[in-house]
């Protein structure tokens, strides 16, 4: 077994040393500003945690590593345009920079570059790898929608919203895990364990996301606080608040959120004042110590020996303590 | 061998018979608006052509007839965007019914459909598919960037010009042909061939279509006359005309092209009266023939007897007859 902080150098070494500068340039320069805003790289280094977890060479799982991390990059290059986010990473998100024109066709290019990636593979590895990539950005298109969809919609529900996340943000976490499992040579039941704690921690992950928009380190990291509070996002938070609320409590929220000449940061501090009333974060970090506990009983029924495993134990609970 | 009034008949009914309508219906709604807006179904067809032609199975090849078209439609959805486009095929274009947002994620759920369809084939067929589909993807995207670049750019070759349009429009038909001969299980030599005459093919079609938009049929079809001089886009045309020019003539069509104030109709009539002196449309009409007849000698070369081979010369011709 490899070391953790090994495979994690390893994950973000195969990106940075891939080439993303091509001609055209107008197509490429968005590509490589994409690739190069940094991130941390977490769906690489699912692929090789899985690979090295089966006992895989995690230097062959390099290429499928660059590829989801691709397919991620594309995903956030067209959401920023969505959203209309202005920064990532404390940058100007790719649109803004090169404007929409250029994210559009680069972020289409991406797409193609993460598939294209799979076929470096020997035929039987390169099917599997791009199968579950394209099954998967179907899924992750589908999620998008749901989350557009319910910036408009009022009666979303815990439900709907989970379903939401698993489609947008553990789906391709699942493929990372799976994509690493392919290059092992692994067979269908381990790859559905393996997937299923991938989804579960995805959607862990999510609700962290959720509660680090409120109650995260802002500053130090160039986010906006309380941006899903601006953008009327129906998080979690929101949607367990509203559950949880009294009429009185309930009829403010729901104002704040449908007043347009609110200004923003009034609406945040406000928002958060009845989260935090009504325990809000407590709760949602329960919830998330639950998910992470389901997908670790997945992690467990997985055939292979305990010390194998601990890299993504050690993982998976860092991912649940950060702060950004 | 089938005739080509079938296999045409064919080539429509499945994509027609596809369902594209599917939960989430903010993502399917702007697929199947995309997919059901018609068009001439010629990618899908070239698919059915090349099965047919090597005596493959031509309702094997219908899901591939199906992704190329599914990839071509993303390709115009996204363009549409990113040309302000306000029409296709007599109707609003998919943004400006849906909005930007709606296409630009269902563009992305049509890439990855198109891509996913492969794997409906068994391994060693869906590898070549996915395979060629998402090379040929990148290049697509590759041309409509240069496409856009020479918006921009005073000094665009004629081969720059035939290399983009070889990218943007060609390789699709290319990769159409291919997708068709894969299905048939023809060997790589053969399916260069065939790839190089769909090229050679494509680069006619799209000088055809530069002369359409001059010459063409308008009212009939729903297109603006001279919309490519609207746009200001460097077209075969005039490309040709700036090199045939005398001084007067091209300070002319410089001073046309980069005013801000002229109306739109007097600019498409001044701009085609100095082609029709140029006599651009005669040169542009031989080089289609040029193209037309150096595509039918690779066809030539191909080994599979004459008769197999009429489908598809009757239908690159009657390509180069079209009047829309």
């Amino acid at each position: 077994m490899t070391s953790l902080d090994h495979l994690q150098t390893l994950a973000v070494q195969c990106v940075e040393q891939e080439l993303f500068l091509n001609e055209p340039l107008s197509l490429y320069e968005p590509v490589n500003y994409g690739m190069r805003q940094g991130g941390k790289r977490i769906r690489p280094l699912l692929v090789l945690l899985a690979t090295d977890m089966f006992g895989g060479d995690i230097h062959k799982a390099t290429q499928a590593a660059v590829a989801v991390e691709i397919l991620h990059n594309f995903t956030l290059l067209h959401d920023d345009i969505m959203d209309k986010s202005p920064f990532r990473r404390g940058q100007p998100t790719c649109y803004k920079q090169f404007g929409t024109n250029a994210a559009i066709l680069s972020g289409d290019a991406m797409f193609a570059m993460a598939v294209r990636k799979c076929f470096e593979y020997e035929p039987n590895v390169a099917y599997k790898l791009a199968k579950v990539l394209s099954q998967t950005s179907i899924e992750i298109c589908k999620g998008q929608a749901l989350d557009m969809d319910f910036e408009k919609q009022d009666n979303v529900t815990i439900n709907q919203y989970l379903e939401m996340v698993r489609l947008k943000t553990s789906v391709l976490l699942g493929c990372s895990l799976e994509s690493g499992a392919i290059i092992a040579n692994v067979n269908a039941h381990q790859i559905k364990l393996l997937r299923d704690f991938g989804e579960l921690i995805g959607i862990a992950f999510q609700i962290q996301d959720d509660v680090l928009d409120c109650w995260g380190c802002f500053e130090s990291f160039g986010k906006v606080k309380g941006k899903d509070i601006i953008d009327n996002k129906k998080t979690f938070l929101y949607l367990k608040a509203l559950e949880m609320a009294n009429e009185e409590q309930k009829k403010e929220l729901l104002q704040i959120f449908s007043a347009n000449d609110i200004n923003q940061n009034e609406k945040v501090e406000k928002v958060i004042t009845v989260y935090d009333s009504l325990k809000i974060r407590e709760f949602a970090e329960n919830f998330i110590k639950d998910y992470t506990e389901k997908a670790m009983e997945n992690l467990k029924k997985i055939s292979v020996n305990a010390q194998s495993k601990e890299n993504l134990i050690t993982f998976a609970n860092s991912l649940m303590k950060r702060e950004k």
